[in-house]
C-alpha cells in the first residue's frame, strides 16, 4: 500500500526512496556493490531472515538496479551484481556515506575510504551544481515545479 | 530496536538511513527545504498523521538536521528550519533527485526544476569524485575498511 503511494507521488524524492527507502534495500545495494553477491553471504553480512532477504532481492532486480547471473552450471548458482542503473544508484549511497562520515562518525573515524579505480585515489563524494560546479546545500538551492508537476496542476 | 541497530552499524550509509531512512523523513526535510515550514502546512501537503508527523518532526529535531524556531510571540507559533547540517543533507536529496529524474520519470518529465540560487541556473546534481572531479557510479568505486572498521576488526 505504502510503498505503492511513494512511487506515485509526482517528487523524484519519493520515487527513488521507493526504490532504496526501507533500510534493508540501500545495505543489499551496498552488499552487492562492495562484491558480498551471493545469498548466503549477503544474508550472513546483513544478518535478515532468507524471507526478508528473498523479497528484498527480488523487489530490487524487479526495479532493475541489480541482477541475477548464474556463475555456476553444475549444479546452478546464482549471484548478483549491479546494473548500469544500479551503479548510478550508488552515487546517492556514496553522496550519504559523504554525509554520514562528516556528520555520524564518532571519534573512531570513518568507517570506510572510497578509492576511486578511474584515478587511483581515495575521495569523497561532493555533490555539486552541473552548471556552475560548486558545492550543493539546500539553502542555496530553490526547487521549482517542473513538467509532470505542472501537468497535474 | 531496528532504528538502533542501523545507527549502530559501522557504516555511513547504514547511520545516514537511520536518520533520514523510513519514508517519511526525507519527505519532511523536502518539504522542510523548499518552504513548507509549519505543522499544518506540513500535515495537509504529506497527508500523514499529526501523531506520525510529531513523531518524526521530534526525531529529526533530534538528529539535529532541522530545527524549530518561533516565528510569532502572541499566540506563540513555531516553524521549522533546516539547520547548517540539514542544509548538507539536502544534497542527498538532490542526489536523489537526480537519479529519480533520470530513471524514473514518465513520458510527463520532471517532476521539479532545481534552481542554484548562487549561479542563477537550473542544474542537475553530480555526485563527483574529491580528487579527479569525474562523476561516480559504483562500479569505478572499491570501498576499502576505514579506521572504525579496522579498528573493530
Amino acid at each position: 500500500m505504502q510503498r505503492t503511494r511513494f512511487g506515485d507521488m509526482t517528487c523524484s524524492i519519493a520515487r527513488t526512496m521507493d526504490v532504496i527507502g526501507e533500510p534493508w534495500s540501500p545495505l543489499i545495494l551496498r552488499d552487492v556493490w562492495v562484491g558480498i553477491n551471493r545469498f548466503d553471504q549477503l544474508q550472513a553480512d546483513l544478518g535478515i531472515s532468507s524471507k526478508v532477504l528473498t523479497e528484498r532481492l527480488k523487489w530490487l532486480v524487479g526495479q532493475g538496479v541489480i541482477e541475477r547471473r548464474e556463475y555456476q552450471e553444475r549444479p546452478r548458482r546464482f549471484e548478483y551484481a549491479l546494473t548500469a542503473k544500479g551503479s548510478e544508484l550508488c552515487a546517492v549511497l556514496m553522496a550519504m556515506t559523504a554525509w554520514g562520515d562528516k556528520h555520524l562518525a564518532g571519534p573512531e573515524g570513518v568507517p570506510v575510504l572510497l578509492h576511486h579505480k578511474t584515478c587511483g585515489h581515495h575521495f569523497d563524494a561532493e555533490v555539486r551544481c552541473s552548471h556552475c560546479g560548486e558545492q550543493l546545500a539546500g539553502a542555496d538551492v530553490q526547487p521549482h515545479p517542473g513538467p509532470a508537476q505542472l501537468a497535474e496542476a
